[in-house]
This record gives structure tokens, sequence and C-alpha cells, in this order.
């Protein structure tokens, strides 16, 4: 029997040519699956039958974009997932999303390989075949641009010569990778990290300095899941779009950083992801007001870890899953609502209310309600210190 | 000999009338130490004399910008400090800085005891006394308001009654802190926290939404020390001042959010940082260019025991100051230039350049300039990936 | 109506003064309350009457010796909790065992405050009080030796003045807290911390230095409980009961340390928990089998603030429950045997097996039978020292 | 001019064949360097002849324990360095001081690649090979067992027909590692993970079961520094090789686990190390003592991580270097002494004294000289447990 190859397809020039060359490298049947996770662009049906045109044996399309919102976008915004403390990890979520379709188009088929289109100085190809490794460890990992020496012109040249169907003339400057989530741009001039960004780069949002009204919303969370927009209920998937829309409208979530690849280079990378960052700012000021202080500071630590688990290609890894289950049970009172003010390339709380909150407003004011006994201050500042002025009285004799 | 009590004076009407209050209460002589750490406000000789007037048997006042900025801002700087996640420590700063002078004074004048102005419910109490307690174990602390009941309504009919030289009329409906790293405000109607800030109650920054042009400045980082400004020396003061100036003037810096108080409880603070903000944001992506990735990652959770210890009042304990030896080492290579745009509340960074960068254009680029050998990253992939497969087995077969 | 206060009772003198005293300073009721954390000594029948006689409207005695093996001293040792890499918490574990039942009694008999007996000093009343804030934040606190001065010598006078029906002669030179999972003793002439424990002060333990035959066991567990010891299915109350006795007899788990108080001061302590290293000591090692690489190593920083949670008083905060949803997932496949040698003072894994294993004897062989590919190593070390050598390159450089 | 290889020489039959096989298989000269830390055996001499014998056109031999003791074992001891909370890295820090006389050899030769002879499934062919990248990044490195197929049984085949002076019969069972920090034996019977270790295989150790008379020893650290044993002055070099012979002759520090190597499996491993043990347990003990208690519990997160980055080859890393500043400032107290008793495989401290502990008898003590204020407790207590107390009424409520 022939063996089969099931390709992480998304209808572009190089996963097209894969078809081919996968088949023409190892004599195998190469199945495409193609997922939407909202990269946009064609439909899928479209997609699939370029994928038949182009030679595969079988064509799978998958619209996951309401997976993708609701089981790897969420449990990043309840870790407020920010990979050096700015990415809200972009691509890191769609790969794993679409690792489970690959797997389980594998299975259905009797594929024994999965192939990727990524090349070999990424994060992406980390995230696919450790992915696919961690679901399926009987499956073997194939990719062409890295594997088979498959350049970008010797791609174009096996297009032409085969006649498949896609364009080969149109050559973006820039690589570019976008879903639900967001959106990142790199290479070409940005790859001189001196160089600025210019406005034709970005897609998902409005350049920040056109002047414009100010837009404002109210963001129901319920145990850290946004559940309404205004008073309107949404879905996780709808939150993501309309906050696209939204805070995309007023340049919110542009990001522009040196940042470090798994493979142990230091890359430059911009990205949008209005939603993204309007939702995760709104989740971390609800935090703010329902999560204990040491919980709060615990998490910290847990939203690192976690976000470069992510990034490292370790969403499927005993850690990450342990981890959810903190985070799961730090986000259960995380309820309430948030107003967010959205401008000029912003998104800012201004104010925040919860039946769960912890602030205590007789406890907090300097006004006549104030119930706070100052009298237990002076014990818990002498014990607090203790140590500290311990450690002082040795330091003056020593 | 009469017992002598050092006082913590800013020339306001609480603790001008400490000044009297602490003498009655105790019967001792009260010294008033005033610090400047750009606060603003009167000069520093009307406090001083305003002191004398109210009764002290001495006082002094202290210009401290300069020590405040390089050895109290500049750690926080280079230690990215934003508790969690946002405050980047204003007042926590000061409260140190203040400290040192009190115990020099204490010394000087051969008092037993520091006083201040803090009521018992606030974090700066624990920062000033654990401060104390740490550099002179052997000095007692007390505050009035706190400890002896003097509460505002007392404290104006005091100073009615003594006719001290202070007005009693104004009533600021905030309480305010501010300092060269930024400006604090709580209290009043904030204390509401659905309530949004209104414009009147910032002081440092303009209002982001008022149309204006950019501004753009490159700042030059030696060792993580800003050095320079469009290529003109500056000192870390200058550096603080000149970033206050021009990204207040973008509305940079605004802060709002419920933060948890070393005391137990949650309150709602309001905080304008333009210079520390912007400082910190170019800091930040310096380091992403010329730190590695395990050292930047460790760093992170070394940054926010940093911060929740300087917030916590523990400046001077053993933990902080090793802390800072890491911090320090870590900082040894940001050393090059970022270039900031500033505009409409945001600050963020367009070009980063570095003689001693460690981003690798060559090992970056996808352009024919590449060497990096990817034929390396299939062996990489398999072992890094190879505990989540060994686990996945196991998981499939338990 | 009079005032109820709750009282935990021990039987003996300290606390059977307490309830006069109580009653005397307070007007209150007192209703005591006796719980058997397996700390020996008397029967709850006869502590019970004593409560009684010496003036208690209520009386309450429970055996929650199984509660606290399977809700506190199991966590426990899925969390390989030891303070201090060295203590396993014996008190600070069942201060939350009987701050339930204390609330309970309140709740039950309408108490509005809870008494105990410790001093202002310990860790014991901070995890007592903070407890029952924990539990029932409407409810006071007391405790009669640190907030009305019962002294121990106004104490013995009380008793003999009153006719208590205890005890007041025998004085035992040290302080001594025992239970299921171990036993402290403290004060006396080990508060010179030069001077050596004495054979005296051991009761849950042998001379480990008397010769004796060497004892071996096979302990099974199941998603990180003990199941069965020597093949005979064991309750956790019986496999820590067991072992006290088999490893106590060998002379294992003597400690002595100095220890950080929460209240800020070192102390010396020393203990006895035969049962509690040689539990520890198996499931460690059975970790070490079946825990992944990443898991096991974050899961070490959260059981080092898991101990100290608990050792702080914390057992009931936001904190400590979120840790432990953690640590359950990360036992979930903590299952098998481990042969433990015991002789001499130590307890040693000799030998561990488990049918969800990580240890993959195929990939780990040096024999013919190894199927590791080896080939996978030259990328896998080139990237992961990639970030040091474009470091160390830079270092040259500079 | 001909290429010029660097081998790391043990004069065994694996090293010594690979002498002529690298020369076969690459066509380079070959220089061998033989670099003493403590494992024994042959005198250098010896060891330098038969390398030229075997075809080296140069040897080196160098003596370098004090070095290792000093640079390696000191700063291991002073972080208590023990990976998986057991192992004392005993290989792990011997390649590192291996690879900076490798390094120094290669550039007093000219040569352009290092050899070792490590297999492509363990620890240390990372260890090796991330050390010579991070001090000189110019070089190449080569492993004939991982890369030019160099098998056991064809490496005793051309020592045969070469007539190598080496000889080829004897087989150890085991793989064997050993130096002055300690000794490691893994492979033969010891891969199935039930059965026990066997007496035979240890050699640093007396049976810990044969009865002796205890030993007891004080041991004097200055600032984490072993000066003297028992009084006499001693160096770190002789620090270790005395408490190797007398903690040895108890048969403390017999180790055996299952442990997680970096190349993404589980091993099994027995190690020796009663000198590391001995020294390791008395200076954690002299920490508890002198360092401040959150500066400790910070420690131990450092510790963990120090052990991780030298277990995984990072020893020359840039964050393993910032952490060795602050384990250097955390030792800078760890002034005092230890006693230490070492009988039947155990060594426990029964004493501390120190000029400069943090522990302090009047404020520990129960006796009358009590200093500590006991009515701090309770204002401290209250605050400690607020925020826990406060969500624990927001969870009544909820």
């Amino acid at each position: 029997m022939t063996n089969r190859v099931v390709l992480a397809y998304s209808g572009g020039l190089d996963t097209s040519v894969c078809i081919g060359w996968i088949a023409e490298q190892t004599g195998a049947e190469v199945i495409a699956v193609a997922v939407d996770v909202g990269q946009g662009g064609e439909d899928l049906e479209t997609i699939r039958k370029r994928a038949l045109d182009c030679g595969a044996v079988e064509a799978e399309v998958a619209d996951a974009r309401t997976e993708f919102a609701e089981e790897y976008c969420l449990p990043a915004l309840k870790a407020n997932a920010l990979y050096m403390d700015r990415y809200p990890l972009v691509s890191a979520l769609s790969r794993p999303t679409i690792v489970k379709h690959l797997v389980a188009a594998a299975r259905k088929h009797g594929a024994d390989t999965v192939g990727h289109g990524c090349t070999g100085k990424g994060n992406d190809q980390v995230r696919f075949e450790v992915g696919i490794q961690s679901l399926a460890p009987e499956l073997k990992c194939i990719a062409p641009v890295r594997d088979y020496g498959m350049t970008r012109d010797k791609a174009i040249a096996f297009a032409e010569v085969k006649a498949l169907p896609i364009e080969t003339t149109k050559k973006n400057p820039y690589s570019i990778d976008q879903n639900v989530w967001g959106r990142a741009v790199e290479t070409g001039f940005l790859e001189d990290i001196w160089n600025a960004p210019i406005e034709d780069i970005y897609s998902y949002t409005a350049n920040p300095a056109t002047p414009r009204e100010p837009d404002e919303l109210v963001i129901t969370f319920e145990s850290g899941v946004p559940v309404a927009i205004d008073g309107r209920k949404v879905t996780v998937l709808e939150a993501i779009t309309e906050l696209n829309k939204r805070a995309g409208a007023q340049g919110v979530g542009r990001l522009d950083m040196v940042e470090d690849r798994l493979v142990g280079i230091k890359s430059r990378e911009v990205y949008e992801a209005p939603g993204a960052i309007a939702l995760i700012t709104a989740h971390q000021e609800l935090e703010n007001v329902t999560v204990e202080r040491e919980l709060a500071r615990f998490k910290r630590g847990v939203e690192q870890r976690w976000g470069e688990l992510v990034y490292d290609g370790l969403w499927f890894s005993p850690l990450k899953r342990a981890l959810d289950g903190f985070i799961e049970t730090a986000n259960e009172h995380v309820t309430g609502e948030i107003r967010l003010s959205l401008h000029a390339g912003r998104a800012w709380v201004t104010g925040r209310r919860s039946a769960v909150s912890l602030y205590d407003y007789n406890l907090a004011t300097y006004d006549s309600e104030d119930v706070f006994d100052q009298s237990l201050a002076k014990g818990f500042i002498d014990l607090w210190g203790l140590p500290s002025k311990i450690a002082a009285r040795r330091d003056q004799r020593a």
C-alpha cells in the first residue's frame, strides 16, 4: 500500500507546490488539510479544490474559528499571555489548533507522516512537530522547505513546469501570518531593526495618529470569559471579532519588538492584535479587583511560564496542562464588568464593578465610612520588618 | 536630657501640626527634616522656616533630587520595575530616600525616635518604619495620625488654636504624592472604582486626546543607564526630567488601577509617570536586543520580586540587595540606542541599534545572506519534544 | 444572652486554666473542643470530662485522625512538602484540621469568639487565627497567654487556687507538639543552638546508632496516594502509622534545624517524622520515574510555595487552593511501586516500577536494544547552545 | 597546513582509539589533552606517554584539582546545588573545567576543532560542546562515537589491529565517571530500575551498614567557604578530600535515582559523593542561621535554576554568571562553625555557632530573658490574614 502524508495546506504557492514535491520525494500520496483559524482570504471550498488540482488525493477543510477562539485564545486570555510581556502568541496559538486537525486527518486517512511548509529556522516548525509528536507519537514529520531543499525559486519553477493553478508572480516582501487573535509581519526591510515599520504593513489596525472620536465599551466577564459587550451577549469568537474591529479602528494593538526565538536566535517581529490586547487589558484589571494578592502574585510567574511553553511549542505538554488547571482556578471569581476606552492606539480601563469584588470600599476609604482598624498596623509593621531589622543589627555588628 | 524626635516634614498642614502634636504627646523636642525628591511646590528655605515657626527646635532641608534619580529611580529602571505589571513605584521609591536623610539627622541630632505623617492603612508607614528599622534598628518610630489620634479635623483645630503659619482652609479632595519619578492620586470620588478619572486630577500629563504633533527621540543607554537624549549627554535626573516634560506633553504615562496594598486591602490608584514609562519602554526593548534569552526569562521573575519588595517597604532588606546585584549584571551589556515615538498617550519603540547587540542579521534574515544551518532543526525539535512525546505514549497506554 | 467562646482544648494545664481565665476576663461561657490528630496521651472521654470539671459549659471531642491523614497529610505528601527543604510541617498541618472543628463548634453553639492557648511569638497563633478568619470571618480570636497575661506561673497558681483537676507539678522542660505526621520539640537547653539534642527528647524514633537488622518494604502508590504496603491494602492513616512504627524503629526521620518563623525570628526546632520522611522519600522517587521533566522542574517551585503558605498559616488561602489543583494534576500518574530500605536513621529507595513509567529502557540502555537516535544530538546541541554562543561572540567583540 | 584537533583524553580505551580514529576520519593531527580533576587512576605522565604512543602529535596533561575545587565545586557548595534535590552535579561540574583546558590547548596549538569521547545520548556531549561554543565560538566539535560510528566493538578491533598500548579485554559492566566532588555509576544491571545497587559498585563509600564508631567534626566556614576542619586550616580541595575520606568511611553520600537527562530521556544513576553531601549539609544549616528569611526563600529558586543550568551544560551562559553574583552575595555572611556527625550513611548537624548569626536567643527563648514583644502579634496576624479573610467573606457571599 502506498504511504500517505497529511499536509498542512494553506492554499498558497509554497504548500501548493509541497503537494507534488512531497509526492516526488517520498512516493507517498498527499492529503491536503486546510484549517480556517480566521486568517481570511479565499473561501475554504476554493482552497479545497486547488489542493485537488495540485495533485492531492484527498483534501479536507475545516472552519475551526470557534474552536480556535474557545479552546486556544480563551485560555491565553485567562493567562493574560504575553510572551516577553508583549506578544499575545498569535501564531503560537494557531499551530496546536491546526495540529489537532492534521492528526485527526492522518488517523482517518491512514497516513503515517505529517508535512508542513515551515522553514528550518522559525518557531512554527517546532510547534507543528512537537505538537504532532505529543498527540500522535507514532507519526513522522517532514518539512519540504527544510528537509528537501524546496527553496522559493525552485517552488516557483516547479509550479510553472507543472502548470499548477496558483499565481507565482506576486511576491509579498513580508512573511505574514494571521488569524482571529492577531497578525504577524516579519522579514523584508524590518530585518534592519533600526528601520521603523511603515503604515503599509498593517492590515488589522487603522493608523492611531488619524484624528477620530474615541470609542468606549463595557465588557462583561464570567469566570474570566468575556460573555457580553455593552450588555449584548457574545460568544468568545464574537467578542474577539468585535474588538478586533472596534479596537483596530482606533489603532490599538500594534507591537514592534525583537524577540527570542526557540531556535536560539533573536528576530524582529511586528504584530497587530487589537482584540487580544483590548481583552487582556480588561481581563487583567478585573483580576486586580477580584483575585487575592498572593494568588495574583504567583499567577504572574505561572502566566510567564505558560506563555513560554506555548511559544516554545509545548502546548500539549504535561506542564502546560497542569498550569491550565491553576489558571482556571484563579479565574473562578474573575466576574464583573470593565469599562474600556479605545483611542489613538490605546486601550485603557476607566471603570470596574463586580459582585465578587475584593475591593472593599469601607476598608479602602479615607472617608467617614472607614472601618479599617489602624491600630493593627504597628504590630504588623514591626513583625514584617523584624527579619530586616535583625539583619541590620548583625550587619552593624559585623 | 530631653528626648528628640526627627520628623519627616513636608511643609503641609499635617506635618506642621505634627511638630507641636508630637511635642505635646511625648515631651520631646522635634527636629523637622524636609527632603526634596522633586515634589515641586515651595522652595526648601520657605519650608525650613515654617518648620521652625511651627516649633521645631531644628530644621534640615536637603535637595535629594540627584540622589533620588541615581540611587533609587535608576535601579528601578534597570529592573523595569512595575508593580502588578503597571505601577512604576513612584512613592515606594521616594520613601527609602527620605528614610536615609531621617536616619542621618537622627544620628546627627541625637534623636531616639523618628516620626512621620502617614496614616495607619497605607503602604508608606511600612516603608518609613521598616526602612528606619533596617538602617537604624535602635530608633523608635511614631506616627501621630495613627498612634495619637491626630485626625484631619483635630489637626485643623490645633493649627488654628496655635496660630500655626499654615493654611487650613484649602482642602484638596485627593491625596497626592509626587516626585521626579511620577505622581500618585487617590481617594475622593476615585474610591468608587466605577468612576472614571477626570481631566482635573492630572498634572504631569497633558490630555492625550488633544490633537498635536508626535514627538520622536533617541535615547542612548550605557549598561542600562540613560546617558544621552538625541545625542545630548544627560544625567539620570535630566533624562527623567526631560522625558517627564516631553512624554508628559503627549499624555504618556497615565495609569488607573486597583492595587494590592501590603496592609491587606485593595485600593484604587491613579498615577502619572511620563518619564518613567517612556524610559522603561525604551530600556525593555534594548534588553530584548542585548540580553540573552534565558537571562531575560529569569530576569522577569527577579523584576517582579524586586518590585514587590520595594512596594512592600523592604528596600533595605538583604534580598533586595542581592537582587540588585543580579540586575546590575544583567544590565552590563544593555548599551545602545532606542528611537522612541511619543504621541497621544503612547510611547513606542521604532528602532534600536547597539554595538553589543545579540540580534544577528545573518542568522535572522530570510534573505540571501542567511547563514543559519536549517539542518540542525530536526535534531533539536526531536529531542526538545521527546519528554512530551514519551509522556504522550504513556498517556495513550494508560 | 451570655457570649460564648469556643476554646481549643488539649486537656493540659494551660488550656485547662484558660477555661476559667477566659470566663473571668470576658464573662463569656466557654465551650471546650478537643481534636484528636494522633497526639496520643489520654483518651478523649477523659479529656472531655476534665474540660467540664474545669468549668466549660460544653465540651466536644472529635477523633480527626482519618480526616487529618487524608485531607492534610496526604496533600502534604503529594507536595513533598518540606519547609526549608527539611521540615514536613507537622504542627502546621494539624492547625487547620483543628480550626475546622473549632469553627463548626462555634457555629453549633452560637459562639462569637474562638480562643487558643498559643503564645504571641510562635507560628501556631497565626495558623489558628488566620485559619479561623478564613473560614469564619465573623468570628473573633483570643489567646489568653498572649492577650490576658496568662503566664505559666499565674496559670499554676490559678489551677491551685481553683483546685482544677489537673497536675501542676510536672514541668516538661521542652515544648512538645505531636500528631500522626510527626513530633516537634523545642525550648529548654535546645535554645542554645550549639547544644546537640540528647537521646531523651525523642519519642517517635529509636536511636539510629543502635545496631539492628534493616527493614525493607514496598509501598504502592496510586495517583500519589499510598494504597498498599508490602501488598497489603492500607488507608492513608494506616500507611503513616505503619511507617511511623517501622521507620521509627530504625531511627528514621530525626531533624534538627534552625528555622525561620513567620513572626520574624529564627528558632531552633527538633522534629521526628519517621512516617512522613519515609513516605516523602518514596513519593519523590516515584515522581522521578513518572512525572515529565518540565512539570517536575516547575513543581519544585510550587512545592516550596505550598510549604511556605502552610507554614505561614495560609492553609485556607486562595493561592493554597489553586496550588492544590496543580499538585493534584501533577500526581495523576504517580502510580507504581517503590522498594524502600530503612536502617540506621536512613530511608532510601532501591527499586521502582510502574505501569505508567516514563523511564524507557530502550531509550535509556547502552545495550543492544538501544533505539535512541544519536544523530539527533548534534542539531539539538547546536541550537540549545546557540544563545550562549552568540553571547560569547558578542562578549569577545565587546 | 594540516588541520588540528584537540581531543579530551582520559587514557582509557575509547579516547586512545579516538586519536587514530579522528586522524583517519578527518586527516587532522590530534593533540591529546588530559585533565586531572581528581579521578584517580594512572599518573598523568603515564597518560601523556600513552597518548603519544597512540599517535597524538602533542599531549598535554594538567593537574586541575585545585582549580576544580575552588572554581567549580565551591560555587556548587555555595549554591547547595542538588539537581532534582539529590544529585550534587559531579560530572556536570568537571566538564566546564576540562573545557577550559581544551580551549586553551586549541588556541595554543592552532586547532580548529575539539573532539571528545562521549556518546550521543548523554548529557556530557552537551556540556562539552556548549561549553566550547561559549568559550570559543569559532571552534568546531566532533564526537567519534556519535559522529563517526565508533562503537565499542569497532574500537577494540581498531586497538588490536593498530596494536595500541591499551588493554582491550577488561570490560567494566558499568559506565563510571569520578572526580574530587564524587563518582557516578550507570548502565549494566542498573538499567533495570527495580534492581537494587550491589555493594560492588561503590568505591568512595564504605558500606553504611557495617557497625563502626561515629565520627564527629567541626567545619568552619567564611562567607560560604569551608576554611577549617576541627580547627585546622584547610583549602577547599583539602576540605573536600578530607570529607570524602571521613564521610566516605561512614558510608555517607550514596544516591540512587532516576533522573531527567537534558536530551529528553530518563536514566538511572547511582552516585557517591561523601564530601559533597557532608559539606552541603553543613553549609545549608549555617545558611539557616545566618541568611535572612526572604533571601533564603528566594535563594532556593536560584539554587534550583543554577543546578539545572549546570546540569544542562550552560555553565558559561549569561544567566549562570548572573546567578553566581546573587549566590555570592547571599553567602557574604555565611560565616561560622557547624558541628557535623557522620555515621551509618548519614551526615547530620548537631550544633552551629556564628558571630554573624541571625538567631537571637533573647528573641527566641521562652525563658525569662525573653524580649520579644508579644503584643505585636495581634496586629500582625490580622493584617497578614486580611486578604484571605476578605476573600473568605466574598466566597461566602458568592
